[in-house]
């Protein structure tokens, strides 16, 4: 049966890989409809992302790629359809609206399968979208025993990414090795910049002239995994600290959702503490 | 002996292309240092642009991508060497300097033949850089018979492109077919917008909160060739049409030097009215 | 009782203006917390907001401006507080989602009394926020009868602006001039670039490497009204009109929401066919 | 004799300031042309620039603006003239560059008095325009001795500002001392990322899909002063660091220029740690 999926393959760098890849879809009678190559030179290392369409079998697809490819080679062979995504929120609802509203317009290319909070405030505006909404408060608790309840309550579901929608509690490495790579943040600085509390405040007291918001993936480092997207916006002495908080949750949202579309689409590979996007 | 050189393909699409051009670069143990294709799928337009590496003879790497590709494919293959350009200029000085501050630090990339200006005001700019300024008015003259004069100073060159940096004139077919997509300009708005006679004037009445600069290749129609590179700068109701003016010089002059390194690092094709740009 | 309220000011400019309004506000012990001005010089026009808080009278106030600034004066003193709008839409979601989840926000500072659609789709998105949603089909009607039940519709309730949030119908004159400089809409080009139908399919055809959007208040002339806000995202020959028009979205909703925000705001005034934005 | 002038008054925030101050324009019959305040309400602190034109001794008019601000107020009456600039360079052309094209084409508002560098290679490029170059080398000093010459050098000139254009020495507390706030340095990142030696590097190891320029004051601290202006340019996984610093330059030659034309016009008042910019 006709089929269509996107090829990821990164490895060491090696002579040929273009052709001898190439080939494989060539002798197979496949179609390429985009193709997209890097070598990060400094590590020589190989990335491809190609779109491939026509009659196959995945298993016997990544078994022929294995044969061509260096022995460390991560292949995938990924079928588009909707990703399955938790959302993990605390008080600020402009992120989380935004995934909302693009996910009630089916232009998301994800299933929301469940929102967690810290706080309560946001459960009206989730289950406005019938999507359920499930409070877990860390008062009285340690860090370690709230992540344990929201660990329990991730452990439920199958699901292809965590998007922190401006959760505004830091991760412990536990919980982090968990879902490695699976976790995507929003920042609201333009990182490295105002690494930590309060970005805005740091950036209103240092007077930049811009302000910026990051998506990463999370890893054990507090803000320093790696970059999947950035924006900035131009502020004045004007705007107060609160002023700019409110001027950088567009920037916030609009970054996040970006990235998220990246993510969703296998557009993005990690690459050390960097990544490739296609 | 070991080249390098830059392979630009462009054709019909067909299947196995890749497949079949890495081929070729691969049976002659050439290495691929980068290597960038994109299907323009309305029109059915493959473009692929290599960087090879390797012992090999233009021709002979030439004759055999023909047999490869399919009858209509233009392939270029190209050593990186400094090319040629004339500058044709007017009054304003701002693109002309950045192009010489540039020429001057070796990091333009090509050698000025050349500056051509219907004014005499840049002269001094021009030769304390050792270039040639070549002074051609208009004064009594039609257009025809101006561009005749400036067409048998260019003719005196070998060159590989005619940079109009800030040159206020319009030109005839006539001397647009001379030099086909071997022209570019830079235009002063966000084309399509404003197009012809001053357009910060028309900027400043329209009230916009942007305005742009654009390069593109000269053709035919007034302002109508293919872009290859915009930019755009914000302006407020404070600024008047003079302001906006001075505004914009930085637009302009930073597009024009970035297409202007583009098309000398043969990054550009040409597809119809528009560029593909790797 | 302590007040606070936006005064603005416009009028033909004339010596003294800023020492004459401000004697009005120090006379009365009133704080200014915030004063900016601009003269149009080319048009000899004075504009001036500000914020002062204070015991006053509204209407007190308005007769002292009235005696120090000349006669043809539009003098505007408003208490801050939620205005009302309506919201027009057709089908596409997400210029009304992101003023729908700042309004659940309280950060929208407007209510939203009515969303009128020429559509049924958005029904739903619009009812889960708890707000009235009309549908008044076209089907079969002329655009004057459709746009006469339309304003049957508007006319049921006060209100401050009607905000076109992606209304894909033209609106004939005697629609515009019923609520003269009462609306806001997003078109979604760069304008003047790309005026009329699809300007998305049009900045594909033109090949053009950024795209825009604009908020402006609609005139009689289609796409022609002051304009509030702009912004631009960048595009690559990569971009099929499709993606063009989803990468666009996002600048749309955010312009639309930003100049919203300004005219809820009072920091608006409209000078001719352009903005003054303090 | 009719006078144009620039007055910038800083001061405590009291009530009545804008009218106190333009009262005494008002009385001596003045024309304002543009006028801008602000009040850093954390600092309680009131900012404002006015163009005044008329008839007016610029002692007198001080003398009277005295008597109506707070004791602390820093009151400056200024006739637009060019101002002087000596500026400090390395290596790198680019801002350097930039600066003398504007200067030639009559557009930076300032004269160059001397250009100081602790490298030869940019006597070329200087001297093409005329003006002194004076070379310093470091080789064998150490930097107390190099900077006591510099110093020197810089004390035979009467001048405003000292423009580090691309200067790659850190500067001791000495000599910043000697020249508060009259030292405009271009820092090659987005501040506060990548604060110290090679930020393209910094920000090519961290990842950043944006990278930046930052202009601003030298105080003691390394890349801490006061910031007059910053930009971006957006990066991808595809920049080696030197393609960063190659992106990067043109980001700083303009930041560096906007921000000199800002101080150069007297629209930059010091606020603490960060700048008000009218």
């Amino acid at each position: 049966m006709q089929k269509r999926a996107r090829v990821l393959i990164d490895c060491d760098d090696a002579k040929g890989l273009v052709y001898k890849i190439s080939k494989v879809f060539y002798d197979r009678d496949l179609n390429i409809d985009n193709n997209r190559e890097f070598v990060d030179k400094e590590h020589s290392r190989f990335f491809m992302r190609t779109i491939v369409t026509g009659l196959f079998d995945i298993d016997e697809l990544k078994d022929e790629l294995k044969k061509v490819v260096p022995k460390d080679a991560q292949i995938r062979v990924i079928e588009p359809k909707d990703k399955k995504i938790i959302l993990m929120v605390t008080k600020e609802s402009h992120a989380l609206g935004d995934i909302l509203v693009r996910y009630e317009a089916g232009e998301l290319g994800a299933e929301i399968v469940s929102v967690i909070g810290n706080h309560e405030v946001l459960r009206p505006l989730v289950e406005r979208f019938d999507i359920p909404f499930i409070y877990i408060p860390a008062d009285g608790l340690s860090r370690e025993e709230h992540e344990a309840k929201v660990m329990e309550e991730i452990d439920k579901h199958t699901f292809d990414y965590i998007v922190l929608a401006k959760y505004m509690r830091i991760l412990n490495p536990t919980f982090v090795k968990a879902y490695a790579y699976k976790i995507i943040n929003i920042h609201h600085s333009f990182l490295p910049a105002f690494i930590g509390a309060n970005p805005y405040k740091q950036a209103y007291e240092r007077g930049v002239k811009i302000i910026g918001a990051t998506a990463h993936y999370v890893t054990n480092d507090l803000d320093e995994g790696p970059i999947i997207a950035q924006d900035v916006i131009p502020v004045t002495h004007r705007f107060s600290w609160r002023d700019m908080q409110n001027a950088g949750r567009d920037g916030e949202k609009i970054v996040l959702s970006r990235a998220l579309s990246l993510v969703l689409n296998d557009r993005v590979f990690v690459n050390g503490n960097k990544t490739v996007i296609f």
